[in-house]
């Protein structure tokens, strides 16, 4: 997708340890008008995809996935990273987080995640694959199938989109970073 | 604002205590047509209003902010619950959490809220208004302006509402609850 690797590479900061700050679009202030420009391109990409519901998870995957729900006129759950105390019925699962070194629970309403249901999750980034792994768990515990995974940009270099991939799942990355070694950011 | 109010008698539960769960369409479940329908409210009753930055607090404002801010072509920045290990140069105060009785801090870039702004605040609930309050604390601390405040849900018993109009912010609410006793949703 030309205009996001565009933007990365006009407004992305590279910082030590394979760290990529897009905060002012994507995931701390947000570019709306760029927002549903993504939305469009993962419609796009899973036009062929039998969809009935967008999942994602808070907080950076709202926006594309609300934007992308809204031109497929599907809802879209986003899955909490606390369980709320007005919540019963959940389904729950670990996440490891390699950024900030520790595990948190992602949680997902039993009503709103169901056998039959054919899900896209859509979220911000790609990095090793352990939000999305948790999905796939939270998918599975429902009966739910997985339609696809579409993220805005994906680290390759942390490999969470071969795993994916060599499991089966159709992934779908709009900015691919292949390399930030030396605060140099290298897009395919 | 009828669509909404329709919606949440037909879809909105009643929990002891003032609870109402709009969790089907709203902030876990969300419905983006009616989002859209929101921000489209949103828009026109701020319409005479200077603004040209939406805020909002992760998780649940995110999606009718990204929603105003895309009809408004304007960034739009979620203040963050936890300060993230890659950010430095942040605005923080302490927000009070009536539904989970424990403070918690908000955080916002300096970069993106900033002396000039005219800044609109978008929410999903105003109840007792102390999340709205660190908001103006940090749109203060920031030298910013607040245009405004735009709630999709005032619980009007809780007097947060009450407390801003009275303090001088232009808020507007797009269903008042004017009482939930006996599990009974009550719309003004």
């Amino acid at each position: 997708m030309k205009l996001l690797k565009e933007r990365i590479m006009r407004d992305g900061k590279c910082f030590e340890g394979g760290i990529l700050k897009v905060d002012s679009f994507i995931n701390h202030q947000m570019d709306p008008i760029l927002m549903k420009s993504i939305a469009v391109e993962f419609v796009r990409r899973f036009a062929s995809t039998d969809i009935n519901k967008i999942i994602t998870i808070e907080a950076s995957g709202i926006a594309p996935a609300i934007m992308t729900g809204y031109l497929l006129e599907l809802p879209v759950v986003f899955a909490k990273k606390k369980k709320p105390v007005t919540m019963e019925n959940m389904l729950t699962t670990t996440v490891y987080s390699f950024t900030k070194n520790r595990n948190y629970d992602i949680c997902v309403s039993k009503d709103f995640l169901r056998k039959g249901d054919h899900v896209l999750f859509i979220d911000d980034f790609l990095a090793n694959g352990n939000a999305a792994k948790g999905i796939i768990d939270l998918v599975n515990q429902a009966g739910a199938t997985l339609a696809g995974m579409g993220f805005i940009i994906e680290k390759a270099f942390q490999h969470g989109g071969e795993y994916l991939r060599n499991a089966g799942v159709r992934v779908e990355s709009l900015a691919i970073i292949d390399s930030l070694d030396n605060c140099e950011i290298k897009i395919r």
